[in-house]
């Protein structure tokens, strides 16, 4: 009978809301300055719309919608005999919740590729699902906000997701630093070490040299069986980077007869000097080439922000992928995207307070109640505040001023108005301030005057 | 391969995403003007919070998510062998989606009432899933915009949930009727016909008159086993009411010896009167004798809004009803709220050409692309016009003008921008109004100095 919440989800009270809209109003708006324009997709997709998308792994997350009616009627006699539940799953399940943006965004342009005018620059924010674990920070139901370009390869686009980033991040007031690398760079590293074919195992190793240290990485890259001449070779990537221009400069000429590898290197430099020329410091973009993320996802630049006095994983990544739509055989579409990480950046303004005071629009008025009477006089000023877009109500029962009181100071509402029989006679209204303790009695007339 | 959507859902592009949300900002100005706070709830709940809240046919119609993991090995095996799906659901689905805002939010009062401060005024605007067979204007995912107060039985929210009403269509300029009636009005039509225990089927043919005329509405009483006595006491029902407030002194004089009746006509007179006084029209407001609505979960007031010219039936509707929180074993929680229809809100706001030109904002500022040099000068001015909250962005490709105009032409971009050789060189700037075709050169400063 006790109810309670599904495990991994969560309410939002009024002053979460608030605080989550403030974010996204900030995004939203830096993402139409940018010339982005929203899109929203259903919630749920046709199950064979998402599976295969996401990895094995990631098909197991996939929240899956039971068929109505009699769905057990509708299976193959051998998998529901044998009580196969793998077997069964897409025979009583049709659609599934949606678990990231990128493939509903992808379907979208898939379906319509016709009539978008590309470059079609679209973002996203909205909730998405994944049957994970729930633990600390860890949701079964949380939101993804993403940025997308697709159909242009042009470099200037990298530039200006920078910027995007940036300066949203800015809006916000949370100091971060935005690291960038370049797939081509990674895959030219795998290259230049004889282990083309273990990129992967490469790049996982190294992605984890800032939290597990240099000997941990060659341990687990050891552990791969990649050689120690390759090993040696890599190296130099373990020791901290202190001068950028150098480590560019080095790999240009590790690079001499690796075409992949310079071709990354040059993406980088072109990114990084105009982002420089357009007045980034080097201080907030930073080329950190242990930076690999979704790589098998990613071809050419990659993202990662992370707050700087934070501890707490990235707060939004992203980067440059060859083709969007190929998964839904329409070819060609290239693009770009950067996503932001809501929950976290939730977290990280509450711990450095950054929140503005004035983000939580109490009510301004709470008229007390001292009967019919006096209630409808109240509710005709109050029609004229709300005219006034000024936020007011009255408490609705005549009970012990105590209680109004107590309200009034729960919902942290401003002022305390008072209009009684004396008020009534004289035409005027008293008006308490709740955090000054300030009272004092206006005209009627003198009190709406004073709130337009 | 070819993807498709999941029946009954849509994709909302980016002119019927920002047309939503101004439909969305103005009822959720309306509601703070009101003191509601915003709450949000899970997407999925337990599916034991759900089932058995929307009667057997609602129980059919909510979505239900299958449980990860094995869940065939968890199963009863009679139910199994026997392929009972009605039996078996509850054994592989352990959660569901929200099938409407009302039994989330009771779920959420049950939960904390003991740190909520009441009356508690909430509003929540979320979507919903319903397992329906999708047809024209019908979707299996759509919005619900819900207001209620839950925590007090004063009539004088009665009186605030009809301003509230008539603000927000005034707000977004829809012209409608306000339609009002009483529960305990329609019981005590019962009582008088002498037909208690047929309260049910008497409103649900009643409820109809408006569609099918009176002497259908008197075949459906006389199919239900209602006596021509019964019905000759209800003829007067059937005629067009003109003089509302001769209706309410027929009804008290019928209802002399009925409590019921007689406290349903004295909380709707006390409603009407304070609603006039307050300067609501008398076309406006509206007491319909025939308005039943989901007549099993309201025991007091029952609103309903129409629009004045289009045919589609409500866009709003709510009521009072005695317990919230009942169901989930928490009494003594009364209650009052209004939903607002916002899909039909939205064909209504269409057909009227009522959405304001200005609700989408476009990109202000296109700049061509001339190469690379024309570009980093054109990104340099775009960050300032940013910064202004200027909305511009560059194309992103060096490619033939047409293509560079077409694009602007399709997402609506208000001026284009040429920044050249001669440009450059001059620190100038062209602007082409793409709607007047004016061009206008300016000094690069003056151009930023406009633009603040």
């Amino acid at each position: 009978m006790k109810p309670s919440l599904a495990k991994g989800t969560r309410d939002f009270t009024a002053e979460e809301v608030i605080k989550r809209k403030y974010i996204i109003s900030v995004l939203e708006k830096n993402f139409r300055l940018f010339g982005f324009q929203p899109l929203e997709t259903p919630s749920f997709e046709n199950l064979s719309t998402l599976t295969g998308k996401y990895g094995e792994e990631g098909d197991r997350l996939i929240f899956k919608i039971l068929n109505s009616g009699d769905y057990a009627s509708k299976t193959n006699s051998d998998d529901w005999t044998s009580k196969n539940s793998q077997k069964l799953t897409s025979q009583i399940s049709e659609k599934a919740l949606r678990y990231d943006l990128t493939v509903p965004f992808a379907r979208f342009v898939a379906m319509n590729h016709g009539q978008l005018t590309f470059p079609f620059k679209r973002y996203q924010i909205q909730p998405v699902w994944r049957a994970d674990r729930p633990q600390k920070g860890r949701f079964r139901e949380f939101y993804q906000c993403d940025a997308d370009v697709v159909g242009s390869e042009s470099l200037l686009q990298e530039v200006e997701l920078v910027q995007l980033y940036l300066k949203s991040f800015l809006d916000l007031k949370i100091p971060v630093k935005l690291n960038i690398n370049n797939r081509k760079i990674l895959s030219g590293l795998a290259e230049y070490a004889g282990i083309p074919d273990q990129l992967i195992d490469f790049t996982v190793a190294l992605d984890k040299l800032d939290k597990i240290g240099r000997d941990d990485v060659v341990k687990e890259l050891e552990s791969k069986n990649i050689s120690s001449d390759s090993i040696k070779k890599l190296e130099f990537l373990f020791k901290p980077q202190t001068d950028q221009l150098q480590l560019l400069f080095n790999l240009k000429e590790k690079f001499a007869t690796i075409p992949i590898g310079l071709e990354g290197v040059e993406e980088l430099e072109f990114v990084l000097t105009h982002c420089i020329n357009l007045g980034i410091s080097h201080e907030n973009l930073i080329f950190n080439i242990t930076l690999a993320r979704g790589l098998e996802y990613y071809t050419g630049a990659i993202f990662e922000v992370k707050a700087d006095s934070v501890e707490i994983g990235s707060i939004g990544g992203g980067g440059r992928y060859n083709n969007l739509t190929e998964i839904f055989g329409v070819k060609n579409i290239p693009g770009i995207g950067i996503s932001f990480g809501l929950d976290r950046i939730y977290l990280v303004m509450e711990e450095l307070n950054l929140f503005p005071e004035n983000s939580i629009e109490n009510t301004k008025y709470l008229f007390v109640n001292y009967g019919t009477e006096e209630s409808i006089q109240a509710l005709r000023i109050i029609n004229k505040l709300h005219k006034n877009n000024i936020s007011a109500e009255l408490y609705p029962e005549n009970t012990k001023l105590k209680k109004q009181f107590s309200y009034a100071e729960k919902k942290v509402i401003e002022n305390m108005v008072f209009l009684g029989e004396e008020e009534m006679k004289n035409e005027t209204i008293t008006v308490k301030n709740q955090k000054t303790g300030e009272q004092k009695t206006f005209a009627q007339e003198d009190f709406l005057n004073q709130n337009k």
